[in-house]
């Protein structure tokens, strides 16, 4: 921790600033600048980080020199992780193929999505049973009738199933129905729901928030590890932006900055952040070139008939050709699509 | 509701998606126009607005005529809504003074800052019990103490609470000690809370969320609206930006702009907005001059003890001052702060 | 400066960073922390700014602890600049009423508005004579006949005049016509023109860049200043947004913060900030409260036959109507509106 | 375009309208809906395009269906276009691979480094001689004696020069000795400098600007190609955003974007969207995964001398390895790295 002081601090506000690191047990390492004195903290710094510094008299700036994160950092857990979902591996070289429809509908449409998308090289099947609409008076899912039905489709065809849930009271039921639980973009920093998942058994996939930085990304990720349970796979999923031509921002950089400040497994998911079908091969792809351990893929066989974002689903023989070329690059690069346990 | 139809679209294409739209028992008015064909829905947009017509094949764009929100629209109640939080007015030229410190502390500071805000002309006071904190190891807040603290606080003082809630378990809670529940900026869209606090009988302050357009926020009001509470106060407190001079972007426009859009009272949120104190004071008499009914602003009688969000208070001689002005610049607009009932 | 040393640094590593500061007649002062080594380097600041020394192998981080301006700082000049325009003070309590077309139109368009807008109370005539129009098909303005279309306006009525220019060639043709130029937003960091104006005599009115943070901002009023030109003038016009319900962000806290670091006036422009004329009032007053120095806002009699942005501009008497809200807002706030040498 | 008129507007404005519509020689079609009454405008779109109907009273929006640039548009120009440089062809399968030092620096560097960058796998040199600084006291490029290094250095190693011109004085000057003339981000909507360089008889880089949007990006090259310069690479380098863990945001979105929008070729310059030498490999490959047709990166055989922007620049082996993998994913895709003509 680093504490500039403002060019007009008097003596007394210098040694006052020294008295309240001190009072915590560090040392304070004074240097006297032409211009700006400043302070060197030395000691732990995370028992300093909450206190207000910058609220004292004559501080002009407290700088950090240590993320302020632990179990997610690359420091602290210096090889990959490798997160198990049921038998899928990702991370570590194994890639997540993630992919169904955006809400889960009924049996017939799940029957047909989750046969395609098996067939087509999927390894985990995706369904929303709770959907986070903007609109009150959109359809929100079928509920818990909606997760029996993942689970069935699941089991038929031989993939785990990962499904999100929006609210802590519903945590333990998704828990019983799924292989991996999916937090939201615009629940990323629900901290109550973070915890609730923290303390759960399923692995976690974790999607970065629409104005979340990579930092906040990683804090939220936090919540979890620091829960006990260490299962969790990032998603990039596209940032908001001024350029409303894509529904948000596909940011790939942020995949390759993961990889050097986290351990954590990161997949990216070109659906949320075009929105377009015509983009997302190209965009699935960028993000393997970037490192990325996996890529989820909204697949609906009859997108205008969908229930929820079906102009941003791609078509089962599409996303069969987007696998195809997504496994060539996996060989270019040494990885590997690993097959579901119950396959 | 307008369809754009692509330049290469058929005729076969052109009548299936007439088919779609009569299904639904509309009337599709076909354009041909020299370099694309457009298709006027007559009829109401609710009913289609839910159909991902966009993934009809031959379909270029969608383009709605209407607000997606109807609750909340100026179009649906013309007159600005008063909304009353235990006698104190909000909207109508009526101003909210909110005020008080970030989070809950012990019983002194409480009292000191309580006796304080109130001296200085504040109406209500805030503080939270739990707090989002970005950092799992950061101070979480007091919960139900605290609860019991602010409304202790607020009874001595005569002054009605405000206090945020984060998780739909405690909302009843939360209702039983205070006289207006927050929903905070993280939690915006989190659409659990937002359904629990709709169902509710105290009324909502609802923050912007840090990127949320002025749309999603009318649609996350609509969300409350919808349950059947009609007392919501939206506030304005800084978005996201590539500035990071100040902790956010203080979005006064989004004030001017909510009141032609809908009827409901709209305050703004110096400190949140932009983090630092010396801009407070400006930022709040910019908000009232825009048509903001009331400012909530954070107050501490000793900021760099503060357990959260310190440098960012005003102490409360500065807030006395801002108090100051905003009552000249109130008479001036003739508008007037409203007194607690209890005091 | 200070340089955040990796953990990972070598002792030899450091010796050569400290070797690199020594060379620049600067004194290194070494301060070895639990997880890190930092460097305070003590000496002009300026010297070493332009160093690529975040490049050293071991280097973090360099934290600067200056603002890169100087000439624009507050710390440089605490009183406010006040900027004469042939007669009109802007600044130090003086206001800026800047009123006109977006384009500079025939005679008959101009006397008409002309008049309106001296009437209604504006002490600074506005016209472009250069347009940057995004498309090139689109109206490019009348150039050197539209410069002396606006003088002759000017003149007729009594107002000093202000008007673009985009390219380093026309300077000293548009110093010949013009009272004050303006710099706009897309040439913010057009540092060749920058340059130039620099060089000029006449004052200039500085916009800010559409995604400029405030630094930037003085950054580029540094380029002016430092060329020897001290009469500048800076205006906020809103800046890229993810909210495309106005046309800019209109960052009224910017107004407040220029205020801070600098004394160079800051005037606001809620025509571009916000592109709507239902706005404009409420944001050119909260712009006057924030502390703005003067308000720009585009007038045209009839704007459904404007050459250009037509859509933003407010019509005579809705800027008369604005003018006397704003003229209240000033007496309250101690300020005057100066009238022009030749009124 | 679709006119879409108000909830309350008159017969009257109806007809008046229409009757603006029609005196552009073009055919409105009206549709009366439920809530809203809609024009369809057929005929030339770019006749009404540059008409403020937005000011006329009764209409609230107006709604391009075209987009507004036809040059650089895809369906005036399916194919892809190839732009040869030196016999270097960028586009329709072919890639771009720029390198070199920020700015053009002593021979002794230029030799280095440009032996380096041949060595590497390069087909093309950059090098500012001019450089667009924040700061005016930074070091602002060597002019003509750069630009006369460059081209010694190019002619030395066989490699055709791209360097940056930042004022329309220049343009000559610079096409005199460049093979490859660049338009910087700051400068992507300096109109007077896109006019000039549209003239001249040299290929274009036409960066994309910090917060400019495809369409944006498109229009400026419009304003190149509506000059008769058809010979314009665009180039992806990184937009604002709200987080600082990177210089800019990387949308490699844009690139998959541009490849459905427009006939030109795009390449990526990860050097400055990331701002970090750690992520510019994963980067180069993620653009090239993307479609891009070419990848521009700034080296330097001793990042920490060189007088701009050292701390982004790769060493020459790490550009020889990057340009080692972005050969195997040509392979893959089928694309090649042509060899300049004078090689």
């Amino acid at each position: 921790m680093i504490i500039i002081l403002k060019s007009e601090v008097s003596e007394e506000q210098i040694g006052h600033v020294i008295e309240r690191v001190e009072a915590l047990g560090l040392k304070a390492h004074l240097s006297r600048g032409t211009y700006r004195t400043i302070i060197g903290v030395i000691g732990d710094e995370q028992k300093i980080s909450a206190q207000p510094l910058l609220a004292i008299p004559g501080v002009q700036d407290v700088i950090p020199v240590l993320p302020p994160y632990k179990l997610a950092s690359r420091e602290a857990h210096p090889q990959p992780s490798i997160v198990e979902v049921a038998g899928v591996r990702i991370g570590g070289g194994h890639l997540a193929m993630i992919a169904g429809p955006c809400a889960v509908e009924e049996r017939e449409r799940m029957d047909a999505i989750g046969s395609a998308v098996k067939e087509a090289g999927a390894n985990l099947l995706r369904g929303g049973a709770f959907k986070p609409r903007t609109s009150p008076y959109a359809f929100q899912g079928m509920g818990e009738e909606g997760l029996k039905l993942l689970r069935e489709t699941g089991d038929k065809f031989g993939l785990p199933v990962v499904t999100e849930v929006m609210d802590p009271r519903f945590v333990e039921m998704v828990e019983r129905y799924a292989d991996m639980i999916q937090i939201g973009a615009r629940n990323m920093q629900n901290f109550s729901l973070l915890t609730e998942v923290g303390r759960c058994q399923k692995p976690v996939l974790l999607k970065r928030g629409m104005s979340a930085t990579v930092e906040d990304l990683l804090m939220s990720a936090e919540y979890i590890l620091s829960q006990g349970n260490s299962a969790v796979v990032l998603c990039e999923r596209g940032v908001k932006s001024f350029d409303k031509a894509t529904r948000n921002l596909y940011d790939v950089g942020s995949v390759a900055l993961v990889k050097l400040l986290s351990h954590l497994p990161i997949i990216v998911d070109p659906s949320h952040a075009t929105g377009r079908p015509d983009l997302i091969p190209s965009c699935a792809l960028a993000g393997i070139a970037a490192g990325a351990d996996g890529v989820h893929i909204e697949v609906h066989d009859c997108p205008e008939r969908a229930k929820s974002d079906g102009p941003q689903a791609l078509l089962p023989r599409q996303y069969a050709e987007v696998v195809g070329q997504i496994r060539k690059l996996a060989e270019l690069f040494g990885k590997s699509i690993s097959a579901p346990r119950r396959a």
